[in-house]
């Protein structure tokens, strides 16, 4: 056995030791101390095991937050297994797809009608369980869980997300991956000895996990409550004395009203300064997470955070620079780096790097080209090193021999006054094989004419990236948050993409 | 290519671009930013792969601190091999120990009578270049690094420490270790973006290469002077902003005196409260490693620090708990975990964990036994969890079947008033195999009998520990800081340990 091993069973195994008294999960009625959760999580470990479950195999959770996420994801751990927790609030049809794509063994899931029609579907040999009673009641009345030994690179957590080809994909994260990831929270937040963190955000979701993970790490306190409830929120901050809890914008507007009046002292709580009632319910906090306003760009892919603002503040790059335990290169779609200053692909590799998604080897190949984790997002170097996220690469357009992302361009488009929204795509050029083309939404009442518009872009960008052609269109189509380009092209014209 | 490799050249590969006007190291007339410092490296690795320098081969510093330790040690990461920066003050002998041991293929030197007798006394194939002009003129005018591959679980530093037989041996850390020791003391000590660090204690000790390398992890800024003389360093603080220092006690002390007056502005050094004059020069810290004293337990072996004070704060063991990277066992001689408030040796599984010693296979295989790190120190977790240390494990009794620690009883001893230092030995015991004995030094003026210092013992820790006998004498006879136990079964009748 090596003597450099971590794992997050082994991080487990310290925290019982080293926090016999402490408590490690809070979820309604439960309280569990670490060594409380490290008897269930032996015990859990040892009827997943008994139900067949060893190296590489896959654990399901279809449910709201519960302590029991926690414990699974552990109990995994334990045996080298691989854990989901998975969005329980999607259609029948979306669920099949996960039980089909993640083929698990077992199935640990809280009573829904979608997650019912789902298991009919599909036909998998898996056992299910059922969260509550018949969860306990699977659990053995003691039991040692079975000494395995686990790589700290074995994958131990599967989030699903990127839905490339409109199916999402499972990414892989290792014990190694999370540990790192952790460690990099635990600097930037300052989390500190005696962190407490609400899980109020879903679990299946990386940002609310990240946290989760990272108080864990430090042998914190994780107090779960199913889903966001504004006054239930403002009750366990205060009966829990959390240091912090999963909130942005709207969520923390939504405490300040559940609050008003301040019927629950929320000064436990160390966070990001919102607005001046936010402000005064609150400790606002100043490690470089809250300074920066949690700024920074990450991917379920990379564990959460790839880089921090708080790791550049005054820089002149919104996301900051990269955790210390990443390393970020700008790639053009020849794998050669940019210049500072020009757009590419934000690539990485580091400790934090996910493992490749769950049973896509092709993809897997293709985001790891030349030994970078391709995020699949654009980004630039500024000036003084700090790193700017333009969009998500969606395509390119190719115009004579340069590389054109239409995410740079409509970025540009939009500093423009009177333009609302914009889409740019590439149309066919005899003498430049493409070039790029614009798609305006004037804002209400708003004038602006293509010269201008293209004038306006030529003093942003590069010249070469500027649209040759400004059409103007009462709306753009969408595919979720971004443009449809596909129906773009069709409505004006695009097409002549490098590679097609 | 692995997505998730980090080395300590990838860390500088990224620095070199997210910090392109970023001061890397300062020392006199010196300065680097850390793109300058990248290329430097370039030439110097170009430099040492021409005199034959590849994986495995030694690099050797004999000379005050410098901005080149830092430089050898990344050139040397680039090529796969191993950096050592040793005492130079030492002994001709001594040095030639080191020499003879380590075999480095290049030998960088300062001036030194001692290094020159050291090299005529040894026969050894390396390159030797002279500090200064020469180092200079020994790096290409420009360069490119060997594309070489570097696994992060390469060895990369070693420092001399641990001279168990009379001989020190060298440590070695790899990229891997080193990244994680910085990690956690990153967190620790709150390092944050811009933080600067004054090397003024010597770098071939673990205590400022520590924190000269998360400072290079974090991007900071490295401040080198020889070595520590107070009014320099007041000057530097001031000049260069320095966030912090090397000082402990006697140091900080002396520069309190070279800054009466208030000549230099040190408001700048955010570090521990000392006294009140210190205090008003400078800002007191409240990092979890400032705020704790600098708590803690660590060896060279760990990277420096295996627990923090600050993460176990108002706890019962003075040196709080492990890093959030590493896990920690009180084992017994049979490899098996004693029970919470019992001594035994602290050993230790993680990522800082060293890679053993240079040159010292069976030395490696008992440090590593049962996959654990042995650390050599004995230690006691408290009810609460966290961890005591009690001193080195030099020796064992064995009394009945029951182990008895020397250092555990020498140190309930020493809680007796009358009593000024101590040393306990076994002599033979014909029941027993062996009995603990106590030789005392009565403080000044003091007195006591036996019978009380053997009943205030009792009161202390378990009673098979207690002496069965006490000896008074002048003085303990010592070796370094330590009992020199040998001379002790000499003169008073030790005999029949363990093994012999």
């Amino acid at each position: 056995m090596s003597v450099h091993r971590l794992t997050l069973g082994d991080v487990l195994g310290e925290h019982r030791r080293g926090r016999p008294l402490g408590t490690a999960a809070v979820d309604g009625d439960v309280r569990l101390t670490y060594p409380e959760l490290d008897a269930r999580v032996d015990r859990l470990a040892a009827a997943l095991a008994a139900d067949g479950v060893g190296a590489g195999d896959r654990v399901l959770w279809l449910g709201r937050n519960s302590f029991r996420v926690l414990e699974l994801l552990l109990a995994a751990g334990r045996l080298g297994a691989i854990f989901c927790p998975a969005n329980w609030r999607q259609t029948a049809d979306e669920l099949a797809h996960v039980l089909d794509d993640l083929t698990p063994s077992v199935v640990v899931w809280e009573e829904s009608e979608a997650v019912e029609k789902a298991r009919g579907q599909v036909s998998l040999d898996a056992r299910w369980v059922r969260s509550g009673e018949e969860y306990e009641a699977y659990l053995p009345g003691s039991a040692t869980a079975p000494s395995i030994e686990v790589s700290p690179d074995a994958p131990v957590l599967a989030l699903y997300t990127a839905a490339f080809d409109g199916r999402p994909n499972a990414a892989l994260l290792s014990h190694s991956a999370l540990i790192a990831h952790s460690m990099s929270l635990l600097h930037v937040r300052q989390m500190e000895d005696g962190f407490a963190f609400l899980a109020c955000g879903p679990l299946f979701h990386v940002g609310t996990m990240m946290f989760t993970l990272a108080t864990f790490q430090i042998g914190g306190k994780l107090v779960f409550t199913p889903a966001y409830e504004p006054a239930e929120v403002c009750r366990l901050i205060e009966a829990e004395r959390c240091t912090q809890a999963f909130l942005f914008g709207p969520m923390i507007d939504g405490l300040v009203e559940a609050n008003s009046g301040g019927a629950h002292d929320l000064s436990s709580l160390r966070f990001v300064s919102h607005s001046p009632a936010w402000d005064a319910m609150i400790t606002v906090d100043d490690s470089p997470w809250c300074a920066s306003g949690m700024g920074g760009y990450g991917q379920t892919e990379v564990g959460g955070m790839l880089t921090f603002l708080g790791l550049g503040m005054g820089g002149a790059g919104q996301a900051g620079r990269p955790s210390p335990l990443v390393h970020v290169r700008i790639l053009d779609p020849a794998g050669e780096e940019v210049a500072p200053g020009e757009v590419g692909e934000i690539c990485a590799r580091g400790q934090s790097v996910f493992s490749g998604y769950w049973n896509r080897p092709e993809l897997n190949e293709a985001k790891a080209a030349d030994g970078w984790h391709h995020t699949g997002d654009l980004g630039r170097r500024e000036p003084d090193g700090t790193l700017t996220f333009i969009g998500p690469r969606l395509r390119m357009i190719k115009s004579a021999n340069e590389n054109i992302y239409p995410a740079e361009v409509e970025r540009a488009l939009k500093t423009h006054p009177a333009v609302a929204d914009a889409a740019v795509i590439g149309v066919p050029d005899e003498r430049f094989g493409q070039s790029p083309k614009a798609v305006v939404v004037l804002a209400d009442g708003a004038s602006a004419t293509a010269e201008e518009i293209i004038e306006h872009v030529r003093g942003e960008i590069a010249s070469y990236k500027k649209p040759r052609e400004v059409e103007f269109a009462a709306a753009i189509p969408k595919r979720g948050h971004t443009p449809d380009y596909d129906a773009l092209d069709e409505a004006h014209g695009g097409g002549a993409y490098p590679g097609t």
